[in-house]
């Protein structure tokens, strides 16, 4: 009658901290789980302010030190949404205790560090994913799903793009996410590496690339470590930005498909301009975050005269996870693509599986965003390894 | 092998005037005809200006009393262009004088001067039509189609809203169109009329109104009577605006359908928003003027999680007209509708009918406006006469 | 230091109570409060269905009587989502019980009733409130502070259209919204009362109405009364549909402005197409819930040559409630509507006093509720009462 | 008083030469001219067909030979749309013969074929152009315009794709766009050509580009040379396709910014897609040939609250060309960016001035597209000639 627990030990709690938690406590809401999702604990390193942010989001306990998370026996699953450095010592750490995990995107600094945290999870048995959460969007769910019944035929392209524009202003601070040390690098793990992921889950593997990067500010103030949009400048001086702005790269899939890719987080007026469109000898699709819920879908077999794209609201019954929301036309948002995403997780861990995207994927990612820099760096194309 | 010739007389040489050369100009570029249209005169009161008019666009002579093209036995169509309180006297005449008519909308001022205007054709055996151009858009004329191929079932609905906004300035003049004597009535007779018309055409008679119009500027400083949105202040006193600014009114239609309408002049934004949206029980369509080419469809028996509104562009082979012009995606523009209409003109006139719309329809449009603007006033519902 | 609790008891428990149980669930994750909900009760008929409800959607207890949360005094606000014909009852009860009181709308089943609702209210001195939800967008909240802040003019147009297509299929069966006895009235209640309610809210009170209304499926099977989009046919019997699919009016309101409305159950292809567009004197907005995020926005005074609609996403810091959740670009959805709207009953409840809209919101609602029926009947104009 | 004639003599009468044959005959009727174009004389190779077509499109004369028309002193201006591998042996010998040239897109086979065209130009001190028919969109032109007075600032991106789908069917016969031998390139120089050149008009020169290009059907069967969208099988052997379905590349902008192009014949559902954005400093810009007469901007000065990009029907008289045409929001179509590039043509050769773009561009555009060409085979940057 009641169910097993799965009791979570979240590291960090700033933006995916907040959308993993909201998404914890709304999964038993929508769905109906086989296991129980338990807000158990949450790491931080700022006492008051991960106290402040357990009690409004919701979580029974805190620690100051993330290492405690794993001595504790009443943790079943480790959420890793820290800056990327710290992802490889704390995925490995947990594995080796014995906990499933959940880490945040890019999964490591590099191919290298991303394979010996697959290594470990694999070694440990545990259940581990990687929240590449822009899967988990109906919409694209089923475009998967039309790609994978063979609706859209042979694939011959996917483009992808994704823009941002939080940093255009020169005196926007050196925040973490433009420091290498911290992130590896910066639109490219940032933004990119979400669009490798939605090209592998929906055309394949891709085999070699050739990339280019460029940071267009090459010196900002010093700002406060943690900052998102609203940082701070916290230093009269000023400090250079070691990774990419915007990053381009184009890519041939081992099936044959051509893929065309752009990220910068100097795209004005695009907050969050994630979008994609793919080619196949069938049919085509086209989408939006800015619109999340919808689908552009062209099929060639309309009768002549009726042919165009059709925008699709992905509410219904027909399209992937809907059914558990709201009736047709009333729109979901962000916040439940983690939610969907949560909802695998807790099924792999109720049949001990580990569901996509997972370590595995995070590792291919991460080689494909590893070729795209040493491409960019020598001007050559680099062949993906296999 | 050398054609017969339709020798064209046109009075009024300002937007229609224009819009009327233009096509006759490039009607045989286009269409391959079975007459030969020949611009031979055009006439106009001002004698310098419509000798400019007349070399500028074409034509090979010109009057200034537009009753010399009646007279002259080289003209066997008369196109009328110009304000509306001209138009039943001269079709009148120009029916005596047993010459072809096309004529712009509205055809009169009321529904008593359009039914002898009818009257009149109808005595004459002429060949007759009135200028709704918008039938002539291939993706309206494509959904005309889906309607009456039963593509949409029973049809419940049509909404449509016909919006400017080029007189919204209070300092704008009291031009021709703001006059009552001269043009009958205001944003109803030139904007509702459009969409009476496109409601005829898809959808069929209406049988009962309930309406209202309304002025939101009274009085406008006294300007060029000839003048369109470039129109000047001529006079420092101030007129009165006898007409509506805008205009909407609910509707039945004999099938059953509800209509619900809209004409403004005050919609802020819109340059020539003239729209609708017709829902049946197997579908729906939705037209925008400023994207004309496109019509999206909705079609109830695509697959369930694949349906949703399609954008067609109304370019291909399968689209009326589309087939003269370019290749698909290639789009054509407003000045076609022109074309596409005197090309059904022409054909009337080869084969001695008169193509729809015709002095018939004229007639009853005329009718609709007239029922709208007496519930106005008497804010009750009327019933159009059959 | 620890807050002020409120302590909740809902009656019903379908789809509107599914959407507030979520938002009370959420409220104190993304708000600061002042007040801390709890969801203390929910109330229903069936004690195996309620029992279950309260468990998915985390109540604390549950009562199959609804009476029996009036008398509980662990309960200060009753939350009513029941049909329309127990709201009366219920809240008049509720407030002579003195509980505050969120009521679903349209607050009942005519003026009249929901008068005495308002009266009892005030004379218990609770605080009360309407769940007209599309207030609480940010879009819609954002539109209201350009318009009251000048930044549109004066306005001389509303048009809104509420189309949903759920009931088109004649097999579709006799639900409990499709019953006069049960919901007042069809459409007219469901759809346009929310629609009514984004008009007073954003431009004003209406003076008079005429209006039409129509029921195209007159006779249906009899199915189950909770019924909703996927309700089952529980008897080979037909009854009666003796409320409108589809209804239309025009209005004027108190400041001049022209009003057109239209809401429809058979407008094929529109899940929930709730739209409208206001056109002022010195700019117009457009919204559409298929993309909620979104406003269109057009000023009168940007450039000459750079005039156009703007694609707002109402998903910044500027935009009403949008800082509590994600950074720009990434979208809220239909159910954040009724967190806002939560959000705003516990200040309520904190500072004592009923925000908007309130029971006197509602009440002038169903005098247009009223009129407008009564007009479709009459087929002549009706003033509201003032 | 009569103005000076330009005594006009074309070469091909199908796509392109109707395009230019319509445009010549419009052009007087919608500019005002220094000049007066003369429909002289059309050259083709079939008699009867070369007959017909100068009857229907309104040439005065014949040729079968176009060398006639060289020797021809009542020709001043010579159009060239022939296929590819005849531009260089037509234009240099009218260059010689001091004739005006227009030649369609791309100019040449190769770069050294161009930069003979146009050393042969600026020998003869002809006025000549090259028909990129889109710099004269006016919502292109308009773009331009902000750009260069500085409304978008530092320009970081360009991002251009260009896609069709009428070859997509493996049965699609081998018509001469797909033979080598004849354009030189595939989808390259007929689509790319364009891009590349909105590239160069927009943003500026290309210095070093990368590519990929691919051809996804390698055999089709034998069809008619001349065939455009309906051509026909004429013959049951196959032919192998030497020339690339798509083509992709990564380039830099002597100003620093980016650019990413793709154009394909194999783009399902894009009838003519032809797209782009560019991301500034201060503003964005979108543009979509679909719906050609829509500018998207998006601009950093806009009140916080109030950003977004804004869907600017460039149909006004601010905007370029627009005001020879129709009142604001009555759109234009393909065949008016020929209208107005030939009306520049006419201001060149009264002005004796060779406006842009002209062989020096087409020149230019070459080097890139066969940069692009030896970096898709050698798989490595190429430089592009200052």
């Amino acid at each position: 009658m009641s169910k097993r627990q799965v009791r979570i030990g979240m590291i960090g709690y700033r933006f995916m901290g907040k959308a993993h938690s909201h998404a914890y406590r709304d999964l038993p809401f929508y769905f109906d789980l086989d296991v129980e999702p338990v807000m158990q604990a949450i790491a931080g390193r700022d006492p008051e302010a991960v106290r402040q942010a357990a009690g409004k989001m919701g979580w029974k306990s805190y620690e100051t030190d993330w290492r405690r998370l794993l001595e504790r026996d009443d943790i079943d699953l480790i959420d890793i949404g820290t800056p990327n450095d710290t992802h490889a010592e704390m995925a490995i750490a947990a594995a080796e205790a014995g906990k499933h995990i959940i880490c945040e995107k890019p999964l490591a600094m590099n191919a290298e560090q991303a394979g010996r945290m697959l290594e470990a999870a694999n070694r440990a048995g545990i259940v581990h994913m990687i929240c590449h959460n822009y899967r988990f969007v109906p919409a694209i769910r089923y475009a998967k799903h039309l790609i994978d019944s063979g609706r859209l035929g042979t694939i011959y392209h996917m483009r992808a793009t994704y823009l941002q524009d939080w940093i255009m202003d020169p005196k926007f601070p050196l925040v973490w996410r433009l420091r290498k040390e911290v992130c590896g690098s910066g639109t490219h793990g940032d933004l990119m590496a979400h669009s490798i992921d939605l090209a592998r889950y929906l055309v394949g593997e891709l085999t070699e690339v050739t990339g280019m990067m460029d940071t267009f500010v090459k010196c900002r103030p010093i700002g406060e470590m943690s900052g998102g949009l609203n940082a701070q400048v916290v230093d009269d001086r000023y400090g250079e930005v070691d990774v990419d702005d915007a990053v381009a790269f184009l890519g041939r899939f081992a099936n044959g498909a051509l893929g065309v890719f752009e990220a910068s987080r100097f795209g004005k007026g695009n907050r969050n301009g994630n979008r994609f469109e793919i080619n196949g000898s069938k049919g085509s699709v086209r989408w939006d975050m800015e619109n999340m819920n919808n689908l552009q879908l062209y099929l060639d077999d309309d009768e002549k005269g009726m042919q165009g794209f059709r925008t699709i609201n992905c509410t219904e019954e027909a399209h992937p996870y809907a059914g558990v929301y709201w009736p047709a036309g009333h729109i979901i948002g962000y916040e439940h693509t983690f939610i969907n995403i949560m909802h695998e997780l807790m099924r792999g861990i109720a049949g001990n599986f580990s569901p996509e995207p997972n370590f595995a994927d995070g590792y291919r990612n991460q080689l494909v965003l590893d070729a795209v820099e040493r491409s960019a760096l020598t001007k050559q194309w680099v062949t993906i390894p296999t």
